[in-house]
């Protein structure tokens, strides 16, 4: 059975994109937390990975360090899941947005950082922040017009791209960011499925344990 | 034929990563140069990529941004000249290497940031960046004497995580970082490679037009 280290589910977006796939392959797996804010969390993160990181997975002997290197390994572990588009050209294009959000969105990820447990507040706006904002918008929108149908995902299923946006989702909600109506529907699907509504129930226990 | 649009060759360690992919596979391919210091290149790369950086590749309608999903198409086009290990565990590490040089590595990426027409020069030290270089060195002690018996590149053939240290081992030489015999041969390996020496030639011509 798959080991899968993360940190604090209230603010660590890199826990949540691989937990959330592993979820939606209804894979059994053994959670192993570290809270990333103890005095001797970097010895146990080292610990966990040399990397210095979470999250890790954990496989027999081996361990794949990174969400998107985690998700990759996953995805080629269940083929017939679909975590990827089936089209080449297709799951080209969803790479590139798994790539851009992994290395990117800087503003986004300072002024609206993942906080579960806060609902509505206000964040810090600057024009770095609108266009990383207008950014995400301006591929929900596209993506979600072009390739689906009825579907609700972004390439129709499920797949791994709709995994690295599900923390920016629960951003948008906390930080109330004013959206256009295909991309408010897309944050309500993401927030509404069962497994995200897990790592909330789990996330607030956590913070009100800290509290 | 596929293009590949790039920045400026002495600068963009992004766009020398799928350049040296492609050059390895011995695939003909049309450049397209964006000089990153012009008043108008933010508008030049927008027009190439919406996502506002590059390297993008080109391939008839397809765009592909981003360097890491860049080389995963590459590595699915052409499937024979194995871009990754056939190990499927090899295959996860080889991707954990990738993504930790993706988002990673930030002191290195500012203190130690390339620069193909210096040579030998210092650099402003600290334990980050320090710490950083330790990483480098310890990936490669730990994986060139694992797997690689004659072989020269760290899983045995060319892969994509020799083509994202590239530009590391560039920065190493340029400020004359010293380095335990193991890694000091895998840099020497790599900055021989033709497709490196054709690059280093291109970024000092490029450099002398702009002097």
């Amino acid at each position: 059975m798959f080991t899968l280290v993360i940190g604090n589910k209230n603010f660590s977006p890199w826990s949540l994109r691989p937990w959330l796939v592993l979820k939606m392959l209804d894979e059994p797996f053994k959670e192993q937390q570290i809270d990333l804010y103890l005095s001797d969390s970097k010895a146990r993160i080292l610990a966990a990975n040399p990397a210095g990181k979470v999250p890790v997975l954990v496989d027999d002997k081996l361990r794949v360090w990174d969400s998107l290197a985690i998700c990759e390994y996953l995805a080629e572990c269940f083929p017939a899941a679909g975590l990827w588009p089936d089209d080449g050209k297709l799951r080209a294009v969803a790479r590139s947005i798994m790539a851009e959000i992994h290395s990117g969105f800087a503003a986004l990820r300072h002024s609206l950082s993942m906080d579960i447990s806060l609902r509505q507040i206000d964040y810090e706006t600057s024009p770095a922040v609108e266009s990383d904002i207008a950014r995400v918008v301006s591929l929900w929108e596209e993506h979600r017009q072009r390739h689906v149908a009825d579907g609700e995902f972004l390439f129709g299923r499920f797949s791994i791209a709709d995994a690295f946006f599900a923390p920016i989702c629960t951003c948008f909600e906390t930080y109330n960011v004013k959206l256009p109506p295909v991309s408010q529907a897309y944050v309500r699907h993401i927030l509404s499925l069962p497994a995200m509504q897990e790592w909330y129930r789990a996330a607030r226990q956590e913070r009100q344990r800290q509290a």
